[in-house]
């Protein structure tokens, strides 16, 4: 039904990753997760495998916290060498077009500090252009990210639930797709 | 007096970032030159050594591709890392106040794909609001990013050229800095 791209550099010792994780292994749903940190964790990508997986799908999830305004490194790196030059864009580059990208971010701030008059001023999605054109680029189909804000307060309980309800948005926008 | 934070995946069959860095090299600049793909080419950062050259110097140019509408993946994780939480943050976090902070990108597609009317839309500066709020949030003073558009056509020599050219503007751009 979709594949979870997952990118989290210590996702043993997360809380809300791990709770999102284990909410849609818990679903109905029939996802494909590919943990990269697990899969990678010397940086060397296996672009091929990567690139198959994405043929599988019609949908894709990015899950994974929100480092510095962006996606992990092991993410960058992953669109740097898997969206590849005639395989996500270039003249025959169309093998995603029209599949569904769908950004779901762990926040550590709450969503106060992403107005103007928080700390970061801005809205999560004036952040994320860049992916958002990477998808474009790519023919996909890009959703506004999926926030869960504030993952670096409250207590281990809390956040474990906030993990699981946003697993549940995610699955939602995941049944809705499918009958698009 | 400045300090070159260069990130390329393949420097060395690179043209115009080489040409960027022969020119700042041959120039009567003091600068701290470090290629990150040389230093870590398995992606395991040495964050002392990185934040101790970071107090070394006033200025911060950041010389890399532009890939995917943003930052090379282990720039990205650089960020991640070295600009860490009472260090480039939190309360006692003001190691890199009032530092400048240079983007310096080297872009294959010309600069009229960034435009509405080409094929990305939306000029190079909306693509880096994650990198300029990472600037801001540091308490550094964040530049516009200086552009070396249209790396990827060309001759050898033409790309060659462009890249000394950019050079001088990095180097204006460094000598504006001292005297500011």
């Amino acid at each position: 039904m979709a594949l979870i791209i997952l990118a989290h550099p210590n996702f043993d010792k997360s809380l809300a990753n791990k709770a999102i994780i284990e909410e849609l292994q818990n679903s109905s749903l029939d996802l494909e997760i590919r943990n990269l940190h697990r899969l990678y964790p010397d940086y060397k990508i296996d672009v091929k495998a990567e690139q198959e997986a994405l043929l599988r799908h019609e949908t894709v999830v990015f899950q994974c916290p929100f480092y510095w305004l962006n996606v992990p490194a092991l993410l960058k790196l992953w669109f740097d060498e898997v969206f590849a030059y005639q395989f996500a864009y270039g003249s025959q580059g169309d093998k995603l077009k029209g599949k569904n990208f769908v950004p779901s971010f762990t926040v550590g701030a709450g969503e106060e500090q992403y107005l103007i008059t928080g700390k970061h001023h801005r809205r999560i999605y004036e952040f994320c252009k860049n992916i958002e054109q990477t998808a474009y680029y790519a023919q996909m189909n890009y959703t506004d990210p999926i926030c869960l804000y504030g993952s670096s307060g409250g207590t281990e309980n809390e956040i474990k639930s906030m993990g699981r309800e946003h697993a549940r948005k995610v699955i939602t926008c995941l049944k809705a797709l499918a009958v698009a």
